[in-house]
């Protein structure tokens, strides 16, 4: 029989970050589909909406108006997840207390970030530095969570470019894994898990075979334990525990530039806006001091497989056993390094 | 303040199974559904389709032609994730080998489990503890997931009526996550974990809140810490380890009966084809003794939310933080024991 090939056979994969397990069968990207396909998202939309309840001077479900913003804008979620108000819960299940606040990138109805400039991110950074910031004064909350669903596939029920913040009392699931496995890992090395992931596929692996892209500060590669077909994360090159420790304007800057690059390959992959959830992994906003358990990342989870309408399901196996992934994440920094930088409707 | 309501306010539960959390906000049903609707499932089909790899007398993908089979049928999957034939992979990541089956449940194109009879569901199950029993005697089998996609939203692209057995060399993580929790319950308190729950579910809350059907074999709950809105479980009430210690033709009847009554009930929920993953959880079939960490039960996951168009995304927070429920499981179990166990298409 042949040797064993990990472009051709099935193995799995470790994930030191969540301390789990990835099904890779590289051979299936092979079988036809015959199943759901999605509505491609490439309808063109006005700059202004007057239906919209994030543009400019619009008003929302509980009757407020929004400002005439420029860049950024935050408000409460009209329908939070989690409330500051709530009676206290001191038993368990935990009562949760918290914000769910919405943030949108820009006055822009019709844009998204991977058509954002460099220097129209850069305020968007800036905000979440400063809800971040503020968010250590409220005793109520422990974590904050930013993520950005983008897309319909995704849950997104409003393509007005903007994100989602829920900070909590709690701090949960996934952020908990990754403290754990970071600590141990600590104690383990008396180094950062993922300041040794940047070393290993920035430096000692030759051929590079998981970075998409880089620049002074941070990296974007397809992890080796990813699930999604094109998920990737940005990490910062040093050793900065959240978005706070960022040092000046460079790395600013710096994060601002890999994000617009990593989000316009992703359009480009199908000449679509292409749909994923995104979330920023950094020190929960609590007492403990987080100096070895907590590096500043970004996960992006794209739902695309093979074309602007067929997904990647993950259900029946990935549900009750464990996910299974069909390219591999090599196969698939290879695509995303094949794509442009400039985005394909400015071409 | 008011006083905490677990039907009004935020809070987290436990699962003790997988030794994770669930983020429940029962206030948010409230909020207006603005985002992606699916096509509801209700296409008339022929009982034949001429172009249907599944059905009696078609050929499959790779040239074989399917048997006219009675009730069920078994074959190799065409697109399988995991090989028998691969060569051996000694070394980590782990190369994984295995069977991929695909199983029709029923000769008719056009007919569903919810729309079988408890006696066309016998056959299914005796099929899934042939599989099971079978795979002790192959030695790079050790672990036998059995579970249905049902429906276009699950990625199923077959409305053919069937499910998959994948067959792994590893024990794959969801059920691991289970033996670990199972093994040191029953370390602390010499009982298994599930017997607890059902004694609790059945005889120790008098209210029994989260109870949507039973016979004497099993129970159907909507567990505590249900992710999914209208999540549900089959548990054995005796501590059955699989489904080849079902004590006869009794128990087996019983576990049709069940199956038959969720599923009915499910499709009554919002009058259509409801869909779901559904998967079966049982000892491995290594050479470990798993009296104590093993106890047979079924999990559906269902996708629906509000009706057969909208469905629950587990997107964002869910995917980088925490999952995240809207109702909670006591109103699903209400909602689910209201409907009725005769099919919404057969009255
Ligand atoms: O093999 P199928 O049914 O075509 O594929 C479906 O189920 C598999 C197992 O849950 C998933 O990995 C696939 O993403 C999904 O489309
Ligand atoms: O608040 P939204 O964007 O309407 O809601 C979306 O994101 C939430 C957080 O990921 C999910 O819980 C919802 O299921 C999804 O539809």
């Amino acid at each position: 029989m042949s040797e064993f090939d990990f472009n051709e056979h099935s193995h799995r994969r470790y994930n030191p970050l969540t301390n789990s397990w990835v099904l890779c069968s590289p051979h299936r990207t092979k079988r036809p589909w015959q199943g759901q396909q999605e509505t491609a998202d490439n309808e063109s939309l006005p700059s202004y909406d007057p239906s919209c309840y994030l543009c400019p001077g619009n008003r929302r479900a509980q009757g407020d108006t929004n400002p005439e913003y420029q860049n950024t804008f935050i408000f409460t979620n009209d329908f939070a997840a989690v409330k500051s108000d709530q009676p206290q819960f001191l038993h368990k299940p935990d009562g949760v207390r918290g914000e769910c606040k919405v943030m949108c990138f820009s006055p822009k109805h019709n844009i998204t970030v991977a058509e954002m400039s460099k220097d129209a991110i850069i305020p968007v950074i800036k905000a979440w530095i400063e809800v971040y910031r503020n968010s250590f004064s409220i005793p109520y909350i422990n974590h904050v969570q930013i993520f950005e669903n983008k897309g319909a596939i995704m849950g997104c029920s409003n393509p007005h470019p903007h994100c989602q913040i829920w900070c909590t009392e709690s701090i949960p699931e996934e952020p908990t894994k990754e403290l754990i496995s970071m600590t141990k890992y600590y104690e383990k090395n008396k180094s950062c898990l993922l300041c040794d992931y940047v070393l290993l596929e920035t430096l000692k692996l030759q051929d590079k075979p998981r970075i998409v892209c880089e620049n002074d500060s941070f990296v974007c590669v397809t992890p080796f334990w990813a699930i999604w077909p094109y998920e990737t994360m940005i990490i910062a090159k040093s050793h900065v525990k959240s978005l706070i420790e960022l040092d000046g304007e460079k790395q600013l800057n710096d994060l601002a530039d890999i994000i617009r690059r990593i989000t316009c390959r992703y359009d480009n992959v199908f000449k679509c806006s292409f749909p994923y959830s995104m979330g920023i992994h950094q020190a929960p906003v609590d007492e403990n001091d987080h100096s070895h358990d907590s590096h500043l990342h970004l996960h992006f989870y794209p739902a695309l497989l093979r074309s602007p309408t067929v997904k990647k399901f993950l259900v029946g196996y990935e549900m009750l056993a464990e996910p299974q992934r069909d390219l591999t994440p090599e196969q698939a920094a290879e695509t995303l390094r094949k794509c442009s930088e400039i985005h394909y409707k400015q071409k």
